[in-house]
């Protein structure tokens, strides 16, 4: 037997075929790239009937890396059985013995994806009878309700697999595979989950901090910087960065204008409105952000479709209908929450009470004294790119 | 000891003093609402430093409706002490004597929230030991990481409760609380999701079903309806009911559109003209829609950019991020999704290609030959609303 680690992918496997080629064949470079980064080497990459199959590993961190790459549904550390197809029964009792302990309980689940002269219930029947004759002195017993291990075993076209574990992955579609985005990155614990969730479903999403210094101190661009590094672990592309834009004068600008409870939603137009140049830029077709519905006292359906009337390009919202518990329970998932939560010195230039109800008339007025446009290109002028 | 309905809330209680109050009552009138409409009476809704007790009411089903209506995190069927609060131990004994069984194992967890002479920890191991001497007969013992049964003991200002159960709500913001939206509906699986998602943060939405015959069958505007009475569940206003607009002269005229392959784009930019005209006359400020990212061929970010550029109202979708598998999950949460899969005959019309980078430009080309505002105020002369 030979050890491979198995992937099973989900929506890839309901596209068309040349959909699917397509989708497979990115997913395949992905899951290198992943191995690669983590320092696994000598394997080999196939696909069978659906499943791929990574041969020439055994470590279950390579399974656990594997498992953290979009489109991924689960890994599995598996053996697989080579030369003779009617060694299964065989093969499956020396796996179990290994696998099984004194005492016990086991469980034979078998799947078979190809012509076979044998069906999956017969299968489990004859290997459950071998196994327990082999393995009498260990006193292990059949429990098909909670057995302590299941023994998968899958029959494919290739090849035929055994194992009895599975590491959740996080689905979706490969990476970079459904366009470019834009996404505006604060070091707060929602927008990184946001620019995750678009990741997730296939777009290039390129992080962009608005640098409010001095208005905000730098500790709070570290932290975004540090929640991008996490992100990046789920881009498996060779270039990846983050884009940080000056806004401190855009910041003094608004703060100019009189009426305070504004300031908020004139500013994120303006943060809408130098994302969307940055977009064109990237070739990106959408910007990404991170509000939810009524979470805080500014994001009302009202000021949102005012924000939006700032954008050049569509507004992607994927947190628009989650609960703030639930948008932490992602983040710690992803692993930004740990950086989310740390102190820093964010906007000092928020008023006490922001405006829950901004008419864009209003905010079109208010604008009249502000001179966008420069303002947008004196920021696309200076903006950074740091690659991580 | 009197029978109450324990309600606990969480967002809610993070917002200022007086948005919280106003949240609070509006969530109180839903939950009377929806044990009004579940034939429940002569109850009493109280609020105790941020706990709702609902009191009169022993039914384990009060307490599961209470569960679905949105903002409620967990309700509990508890027993309010009345009287003197030293009889706590007292009391507690007493009701642990009705939920213990022979040989069952216990904890006791206490939540102080008011200035009280005794600390939480301090009383649940008054408590604790108590109960071991009052049930010795019954042969409990205590067992804080797994016990068979954990008894809650919260003080507030206006009383004590004791509970050893809870079931879990959706969570989410008081509905209407957060503006109102129309959404379009079809009788799929997604369409239903989108529309709960954005009630739950909220939202009063409205229905709108785009009826296609001839091109589609009656059963799958039935399908639609269904749909919308189980969505109605959650709605506790007394006026709501799912909007038709006639679709399917609209189609005969995207039909004449030469190229089948943007025939979807051109239908789905009527559907957000028609809904965002009939939001107009609802005052709703924006749509809801069930796209998810890539999930099918023609919801690429380029179309979705293209299908926007035709609404007048800014489009919310919270699907936007989520996996196929994970959307199905919540419809059979929200009880729409075996409605869903029922067989139906659903649009005829559709290319077997759809175009997936439909360009504005193109599509505009292509819109020279359509009579749109007639369309759509034909539409809107025609449609129906059908009362839930």
């Amino acid at each position: 037997m030979e050890p491979v680690i198995l992937v099973s992918v989900s929506e890839i496997m309901l596209k068309s075929p040349y959909v699917r080629r397509q989708l497979q064949s990115t997913l395949l470079e992905h899951l290198r790239w992943k191995l690669k980064r983590s320092s696994f080497s000598n394997f080999k990459t196939t696909i069978d009937s659906g499943r791929i199959a990574i041969s020439g590993l055994s470590d279950t961190r390579a399974a656990q890396e594997c498992s953290h790459v979009f489109g991924v549904v689960a890994t599995m550390n598996a053996s697989k059985i080579v030369g003779d197809p009617d060694r299964l029964v065989e093969e499956t009792c020396a796996y179990a013995a290994t696998r099984l302990s004194e005492g016990d309980t086991f469980a034979v689940r078998a799947h078979v994806a190809k012509p076979y002269p044998t069906s999956g219930i017969e299968i489990e029947r004859k290997v459950g009878a071998a196994i327990l004759a082999r393995l009498r002195e260990k006193n292990v017993t059949v429990n098909l309700d909670h057995p302590t291990r299941t023994i998968h075993i899958e029959v494919r076209r290739g090849a035929s697999y055994l194992y009895d574990n599975h590491i959740r992955g996080y689905g979706g579609l490969p990476y970079g595979s459904q366009g470019r985005l834009v996404g505006l990155l604060s070091g707060g614990i929602d927008s990184p989950v946001a620019l995750w969730l678009m990741m997730k479903r296939g777009s290039h999403v390129i992080p962009i901090f608005m640098d409010m210094a001095p208005y905000a101190g730098d500790d709070y661009k570290d932290k975004a910087v540090d929640v991008a590094r996490k992100l990046r672990e789920f881009a498996p592309v060779s270039k990846y960065g983050i884009i940080i834009a000056p806004f401190g004068e855009i910041v003094e600008e608004i703060l100019s204008v009189k009426e305070a409870k504004y300031r908020c939603v004139l500013c994120k137009r303006m943060m809408y409105r130098v994302a969307c140049a940055i977009a064109g830029r990237q070739r990106a077709v959408g910007i990404v952000t991170g509000e939810s519905l009524g979470q805080v006292a500014s994001q009302t359906l009202l000021n949102l479709s005012t924000i939006d009337e700032a954008a050049s390009l569509p507004v992607h919202r994927p947190l628009i209908g989650l609960d703030k518990m639930e948008i932490q329970a992602l983040a710690q998932q992803i692993g930004t929450y740990e950086i989310s939560i740390r102190k820093a010195n964010g906007c000092r230039s928020a008023p006490r009470k922001p405006a829950t109800s901004a008419r864009v008339e209003k905010i079109r007025t208010l604008e009249k004294g502000l001179p966008i446009d420069s303002i947008v290109t004196n920021a696309l002028k200076r903006i950074k790119k740091m690659d991580l």
